[in-house]
């Protein structure tokens, strides 16, 4: 028998929904351009079971994957667990066997050292496959079309670490899948790889390094030559896990780092370079570039922790101020030897989820979108916000104006990370749309909307509504039907 | 595209929701007793495409069905569109092609002659089958575990009616499924036919017969010896389709009747005895039983139309005081010659959804339960109920001690139809439980309530979250899992 405990990530809007749902032709206003024919799927965590140790964060539910079928004007919906190992082996037990979030001293002894991913934090298309995908374990692969889940793959054995990021990037030029992984020989390990995968799944090289310490590496960057990470105080070790503490605590006395990765099979960790900072906390990239000898990096950066469900390693309190992200930019100039990078706020919005046109991964690029938290908007909600935040308002810049604009959306709704989709594949950077989820929690509707991409202030030219709630979720990106041909064939 | 109407029918708590779902283990409150081992099966109206014509009634939805599967103390959740003729023909249009209720004159042409059944009114299993059910059309046949739509049935040509009853009855004593049609010939034509079918779905005889005027016949009951009919004054003919009107009107003018079939083959439209009233309403029926010669029926009357979106034949306004509905005994003794049934009220709860214990079909029983409209409990609804009714309250009924209870669901809620289950085979007479669903109309959620089915006063012993909305529903059944295969399979 299955019953959720009565606490906040379960209740109301958040109650479990774990429906796997199919709707042809949603309802919806306004129009959808005819000339969209692709999907954009998202996943949201879900918790199949009630958590094995009663309360539990969003980060530890299981993936559920939305798939938005764009064709002909009209957009179909499909919803279906991501079915990871760990997802198997709990819905055959009839619940929770493992425990908390990345602490396996946590887990039912019958299920030690099985994959304990879920698959919860981005769906990702890359040669036609779907990937779903949580830092901590290897990529689940499904059918694009059915939803289906095939399994992980370790890329014909040629994957040797432990884990896949939920952020890869896809190269523009080469069309290669970049990403990384960290704890990569195992929990709490500070062993790194990078690997490149063509379009046909071939893993065509890995690179091993070390972190100067443990830390949540949720995001990363590339450029054209050089793979971008950072390194913030969100740390760990054995004796938190041990303690039964939240898996990771955010340590201000450590310094930020940012890391240059040559992009190139034989690259030794002696070629790294290592750029050092003060303390502070990043978990999303929006775009890297290079010009001439310098590297930018675009990223939402917060003077202190952003995440209370992680608190700080000396439970000092939690502060919303200091953890307000601004986009930013790192900078550092290969030509010189500064070991520390150089810092300079683009905006005065409190954003993060920041995305942009994704043709331009790694390339000097005009304009980004993010989830806006503003806070001279009004808010309305009843029984506590969904997820923790009041996501509230869909932001873009233009780094070539300066010019920014705002869409908010309303004093009792969420809005979850934009999506660029291009109007075709040759467009112009910017020229195509946004789509984006939007939780009315007070009437307990998700929607989908649609946006043209450079003039969100406008508002949605489609309002979809999806009849079945969606929970807080994480990531989502747009494939062209073109690019999937599971898609086509269905 | 899909855009449904701005209109109350389609939003609000009755937004479109057309959702294929599945949901294992869902999640609740109490305790499910283990015991249970069967299925809740039952249906709502849903518009697949916004109406061809505009508005529509929630009556020419297309049958959306539910499954509640109970096991060892879970229930899981299935839903599916029952895929008739008419739900083919517009899925493959992409659009709406029938028009009207029961007005054929509105279909666009290539569908004219084609079933325009909708299967919207009823889910019954009988001999391990499923039938989806519409009074204008055939049966409907489906899987009774992944609920598959198979197509409509004619019982191996013998069913030579163009219609089968929303509500057949199975005869406890012989097992038999007995049904009827009405308008059996065609639209708007007086000829009835009644049907007996054993378990393994052969059909054993049909008794042909008119009725005194064209009406609305929902449902009707059964003795071992006798099928009983009510008319009432429901009424429609071509002028009405023609000029576009809402197929049925009610005509006060016309006299209520009871006709008494005998049940057995070579029954003639002489053998069939017709008893006269007075003008009222009637829909449901509960339950009849002989008594000697005399023969009692029990079903929810109002003195005058119930139903307002099929309004007075000579447009006098829909009064909802003499619109109410109570449960009364209509007696007639077969051994007399009067010409005339007699009336009584058995309660004065308005109510209507009548049910009680079916392995009680047709014989003297005691318990009865009912969706009972208390006007005496606080309404607290924003824009509007769910179907236009404010069904707030569960009553019981018992014959034997003439006590009642009612159980209140709160002021911003609306009930459906209960149904009861047997606690075993061999249980005593309403020694079971009383499944039913909930909707919470604030929170736009629905749930499953379950009862000890003799004390709905202390409110449900689970609470079953649903974490699809449910749109208003009609009718549901429960089958123990050892009578359908199919079920025992999956």
């Amino acid at each position: 028998m299955t019953s959720f405990p009565d606490v906040p990530a379960f209740t109301g809007f958040n109650k479990p929904s774990r429906v796997e749902a199919d709707v042809q032709d949603l309802n919806l206003r306004g129009t959808i351009p005819p000339e969209l024919d692709g999907a954009f799927y998202r996943v949201q965590p879900e918790h199949q079971f009630p958590p094995k140790l009663g309360n539990d964060i969003a980060f530890n539910g299981d993936g559920m994957i939305s798939m938005f079928r764009f064709k002909d004007g009209k957009v179909d919906y499909r919803q279906r667990w991501a079915k990871t190992d760990k997802w198997k082996l709990e819905n055959a037990a009839g619940r929770a066997v493992f425990g908390a979030y990345r602490n396996p001293l946590t887990d039912d002894e019958e299920v030690k050292g099985k994959i304990r991913g879920t698959a919860n934090t981005n769906a990702y298309i890359h040669g036609g496959r779907l990937y779903a995908l949580k830092e901590d374990s290897p990529a689940l692969v499904m059918d694009p079309a059915s939803l289906e889940t095939f399994g992980y793959t370790d890329f014909d054995g040629k994957m040797r670490g432990e884990t896949f990021s939920a952020h890869p990037k896809t190269d523009p030029v080469t069309g290669n899948l970049c990403s990384f992984g960290y704890a990569s020989k195992g929990v709490l390990t500070r062993d790194m790889t990078y690997y490149e995968i063509d379009r046909d799944g071939n893993l065509l090289f890995d690179i091993w390094f070390e972190t100067p310490y443990y830390c949540m590496m949720h995001d990363f960057a590339i450029t054209p030559d050089y793979a971008l990470f950072t390194v913030m105080g969100m740390t760990s070790n054995w004796d938190r896990l041990k303690a039964g503490k939240p898996h990771f605590g955010f340590d201000t006395s450590l310094p930020s780092y940012l890391a240059v990765v040559p992009r190139k099979a034989g690259t030794s960790a002696e070629d790294i370079r290592w750029f050092t900072g003060p303390s502070c906390f990043t978990a999303h990239v929006m775009n890297a570039f290079q010009d001439g000898t310098k590297i930018h990096l675009d990223l939402p950066v917060a003077a202190n922790n952003m995440m209370p469900f992680f608190p700080d390693i000396n439970d000092a309190p939690f502060d919303p101020v200091a953890g307000a992200t601004y986009l930013t930019r790192w900078t550092v100039d290969m030509a010189q030897n500064a070991e520390e990078y150089q810092s300079q706020r683009l905006s005065d919005m409190i954003g993060e989820f920041p995305r942009y046109d994704d043709r331009y991964c790694g390339q000097n690029y005009r304009y980004g979108w993010l989830v806006v938290i503003d806070p001279s908007q009004p808010v309305e909600l009843k029984g506590g916000s969904a997820g923790g935040w009041v996501m509230n308002t869909l932001g873009m810049v233009d780094h070539q104006t300066g010019k920014e604009q705002k869409w908010w959306c309303g004093p009792v709704s969420s809005i979850q990370e934009p999506c660029f989709i291009p109007r075709s594949p040759d467009a112009a950077e910017g020229d195509g749309w946004i789509v984006m989820v939007c939780n009315r929690l007070e009437e307990r509707g998700s929607e989908l909307l649609l946006f043209e991409a450079t003039n969100i202030e406008q508002g949605p030219i489609a309002t979809i509504d999806i009849p079945v709630r969606l929970r807080f979720g994480l990531h989502g990106n747009w494939a062209n039907a073109m690019d999937v041909p599971a898609l086509e064939a269905a």
